[in-house]
């Protein structure tokens, strides 16, 4: 399967200094040794953010090794099968399929199987109605006349539906969709998201500095792009 | 040629499932079961608008798949050469010859040669000059001491010889422009060409529906980022 | 090795033929015999802003070519690993991998090896301090309580350490970020950089023709989104 041999394949940093010695430099010091070591946000959010940048980003070369970080720092199977579901509705399903093709195989050899995935049609979590009444009827207002398909599906799957989903916390679920936002650039988009991600639990410490890894990942411009409606999110918010 | 079959292979829905068994649900039943059968638009168009989604992303992993739904659909293989030419235009060489590498196995696989294909050089359709040379005085009013570099190209290749090419209808041109620019976030970029493909003979219905389709193969944001332009544009017009 | 030999492929221009007739004609007639011809840019000019636009947008199709074509138009090895590292921190850390992974087998094939790379910790350029204290204390009043890590890293590894790097001059620098933003959308981020680079030697009419070069390699909206930044940095300046 020249295939899934492709996409797995990670480089070595001794390929990396072949071409950049001070690539290699920088990502043994920089990144390794002192970014992932910082103490403002956990090695568990630290990979959530990061494999929610690279499936944004169809960053198929770095998925690899970041998935089995994930997996060895606490990062559930049904939670990274979350990820992407989620990931499928914010970047666009064929990201999610870059990503089901390299994860496929790294569940098939660490023996994840089916029970260790969340259910096709679980449960849901309670709706908080009034809440969603609100957003629906905003939204309504705003684009309901534009196209009604768009508001549909947002309401009955986005919101009634995948955000109700119990194997990724509604934190978490928030902290992937900042994440993919500052990650593509959507920065009109990220004012509601970071808003209701602090709603859900995300501290500013914390999404002060998922910006500071989003900019090893991403690029310093997405991040000096976000920056500004960040700013103005927190002016507006107590917490 | 481990090249042509990697890009080739797709995904199959026990392979999504075993990764997100919701996903495979989702694919199942909101997208093939309820999307693809909403009437606002045809499946021709649903694929003209999902293939040039693709393209301008550089989706590979999607592209099979949807370019055989394309040529099933009764999107014919000179209109398929029409679309990657236009997007070179629209999106960059390199994710014109990104579907180029996957298509042209297609076009073998089925048969599909240099007779069923465009001319290079064609008898072009006639130009609208009393518009075109509104288009361009307002484009070197604006920017020719930017770049008359780019002035100068976007008259003679794309205005006054891409548009005109007979094998793509303008108004399906303008469909292939439109969904690229709202797949790629190229907000600034809408409202002319929106306009442009209403001129075209884009309905409002159709323009409406092609927003619920990208949002599932570029996401919602995309979409939510280019809905308050969408909005401008219907306001501003009568039809 | 599937993997090198598959990304290493390049499209020939019969198969653009069998894709699109027309494709191929504009590649010879447009792009190669009349854009790369034009005096605006040197060569090395032209292949130093592809590069840059390639990476920037993950175009592995494309980078075997013209990385080959950089190295043949008096570009460095030392320079192309100096543009990679450059473009970790403007484009993130995979964009830089993807790279690699090609550009370590083209160093491999022309025997190009660690002697012949900048070294890790180089002796720096001369810091101007005035300067960077200014820039420092706008950003640090500006983003310092939004992320301070952010901050942080601007100055400690970008401005006091990569920027100063010596084997890729200022200039040549400031071409690489401009283009990667222009090539990237990250419109917002145009204004400061592209100053940067006219302060570091780039002339309007470089600037100008590195518009006209990326509309072909990242596609008109781009260039059109780019333009009215442009507009603005060219009126507020003398030179």
């Amino acid at each position: 399967m020249p295939n899934s041999h492709t996409l797995h394949q990670t480089l070595s940093l001794d390929d990396i200094r072949s071409v950049s010695p001070a690539m290699a430099d920088y990502t043994e010091k920089a990144i390794v040794g002192d970014l992932w070591k910082r103490p403002m946000l956990t090695a568990r959010d630290r990979c959530v953010i990061t494999l929610s940048a690279l499936i944004a980003r169809n960053q198929t070369i770095s998925m690899p090794h970041y998935v089995k970080l994930a997996l060895d720092n606490s990062v559930l199977p049904a939670e990274i099968s979350e990820i992407i579901t989620h990931l499928a509705f914010y970047c666009g399903w064929p990201n999610a399929y870059f990503a089901v093709e390299i994860i496929k195989d790294i569940f098939t050899e660490r023996g994840i199987g089916a029970e260790r995935l969340p259910a096709a049609v679980p449960e849901l979590l309670p709706l908080d109605e009034p809440s969603e009444f609100r957003r629906a009827a905003a939204v309504e207002a705003n684009f309901g006349e534009i196209s009604a398909g768009v508001v549909h599906y947002t309401g009955e799957l986005l919101f009634k539906n995948l955000w109700l989903r119990p194997d990724l916390a509604p934190r978490d679920r928030s902290l992937v969709t900042v994440s993919a936002l500052i990650a593509t650039g959507q920065v009109a988009q990220i004012t509601y998201h970071l808003g209701r991600a602090m709603d859900n639990g995300l501290t500013r410490e914390q999404a002060s500095e998922a910006l500071t890894q989003l900019a090893f990942y991403c690029g310093w411009p997405c991040v000096f792009s976000a920056m500004p409606v960040v700013k103005d999110v927190f002016a507006s918010r107590q917490n």
